[in-house]
């Protein structure tokens, strides 16, 4: 293979400028000879030079229209589905996006962001449950780049795609309470961002509004937010007596069929369980989740939209653009039964 | 929010030069006067000046340790898995991994390609069933660029990981043909790439060399690489009257059974189900699938660090990593019985 050739040989080997070889390989040498641009072309093609993005961004300036998207865990499925609707925009767009994923550690959020900054991108999507708009704006030093955030922002101020988690926990409590369940659970994790938090008080609320008892102390078990985590609350579930459990999300429900499974506990007709998300693989684990839908998918192409709008067009003023959640009955709920 | 502060504006504020700058912000400014020093770092703090990743790329020619990572589809759990194992790496070795999903479409894995190489980043690990390593080349432009093969690169030269398909289609057969089936299928897809095939050569070859049949024509079913695509072949293959069916990969296996389910098809009791990856997932469904395993993470781990030699050391020739795959026995098939 050959060695880089940069486009200072160009011009060394055509004898002009440095400027005079960018503007030409860029289409913009219609003031040079037909000759001059002829050599240089010739050159390019002969040494199969490549224009180097680093030295074209600094001399021309133009738009690279490159994104970063920053998400927790891509390989989460509901992660999954949001940056599969970032690159179908991005497509469209002629858009790159470049993903960062970064295991929910925030000091490695932090330096993923700045990395992003440095690269000079046009615009960023943010998912990131733990990082406050000061920070962000700390790891943006300040500039003048638009952003949007996406997912446990509640706390948060800016630009931003969301959906109304209190109503979620709202419709999962309902749906429960017409079931006629008595006794109830909320499976959450260590750390309650704020949008579990939403979801908990909406779930709460409609329960005491229905003469229901429900108590933060007794009534709300912790695990690890992961298949992994609701597998191992498994026993903790089965032995609380709820007959009525809604988690914080459907990778957690998953890992609780798992655990109630291994442990002879049929759902739905001892425990009837809620997930949260509506992943794509909702439908294909035993038996089909019972969840609260989100438009995961839609929430990648609209923040993306919405992002790229502001890259335009500069606005500067904040905008919430709010998706609907609903309830989507499948097979893991039923009604209560005296076992 | 301020307006990008740039390294000229620096220099033009401390009255010296943007080399000098640029080495002081650096670390490698000892030569300068300590006054000259304090001045440029009192600057930058007041200015909330951030180091240009494009200026300070062409100036200082340092090592950036990026690497752009290609993979058809990263909501996929195989490549979520592969991608987390590259993170590991990255995270300890201060990387920064650029994640690039081109949902296998070959005109923009090249895009994504040439994007990558315009970006100067330091290597590759490039997944792709489509390209060839001509192709790749091509796209680098003949740079001495690292780049490492990952996943039905068969038919390729070049520097890979490797898992032995021959074997897992062997493996697959073996375990159905000592449960006595003998009526089987292959679950293939319709784009068949080198690793299928190989998959599918060593599963039928088990079968001949133990006088079963297997016929290239009646025994290969085509469907879409996807859960959905099992999921839509489940009726063909309730019909085909095998007993024994061996999947592409897990997420085929994992549409099937549900497919199955649907139609009342008893796994295993009436059909065994023997998937390819081993997957997170599955544990989680149900019946827990019997699976070849690859180890993914480990794969994605061997490909960074393999990569990283190439990036340091300079290393031209060839090198094949290979790893290991093991039938991994779960509740998806069981010991055949006439119905």
């Amino acid at each position: 293979m050959g060695k880089k050739v940069t486009i200072r040989d160009i011009a060394r080997l055509a004898g002009v400028s440095v400027t005079t070889v960018s503007q030409v390989l860029n289409g913009k040498g219609n003031r040079f000879s037909k000759s001059t641009r002829e050599k240089i072309l010739k050159l390019r093609d002969e040494y199969q030079y490549v224009p180097d993005f680093h030295a074209r961004s600094l001399i021309m300036k133009e738009n690279i229209n490159t994104i970063g998207v920053l998400v927790p865990n891509v390989s989460e499925p509901f992660f999954g589905s949001f940056v599969e609707g970032v690159q179908q925009v991005a497509r469209q767009e002629k858009l790159i996006p470049l993903i960062f994923s970064a295991n929910r550690d925030p000091k490695l959020e932090k330096a993923y962001l700045e990395q992003m900054v440095e690269r000079s991108i046009d615009g960023l999507i943010i998912a990131s449950a733990r990082m406050t708009t000061e920070m962000i704006n700390q790891a943006l030093a300040n500039r003048e780049l638009p952003y949007i955030l996406f997912d446990r922002n509640y706390d948060q101020v800016g630009t931003r795609v969301q959906t109304d988690d209190y109503h979620g926990g709202q419709l999962a409590a309902q749906h429960l309470v017409e079931l006629g369940h008595q006794k109830f659970l909320y499976l959450g994790v260590n750390y309650l961002t704020e949008n579990f938090k939403q979801r908990l008080a909406g779930f709460k609320d409609t329960l005491l509004a229905n003469q229901l008892a429900f108590n933060d102390e007794e009534d709300v078990l912790r695990t690890d937010l992961s298949r992994q985590g609701g597998y191992e609350a498994a026993r903790a579930v089965a032995s609380s007596g709820a007959t009525a459990v809604f988690t914080v999300n459907d990778d957690v429900a998953i890992g609780l069929l798992r655990g109630l499974r291994e442990l002879k506990v049929r759902v739905p007709e001892e425990i009837s369980v809620v997930g949260y998300d509506d992943i794509a693989l909702d439908e294909y684990i035993y038996p089909p989740l019972t969840t609260i839908h989100q438009p995961i998918f839609d929430l990648g192409v609209g923040a993306t939209k919405i992002l790229l709008d502001r890259i335009d067009h500069k606005r500067q003023s904040e905008q919430v653009e709010h998706f609907p959640v609903r309830l989507v009955r499948r097979e893991s709920t039923a009604p209560y039964r005296m076992v």
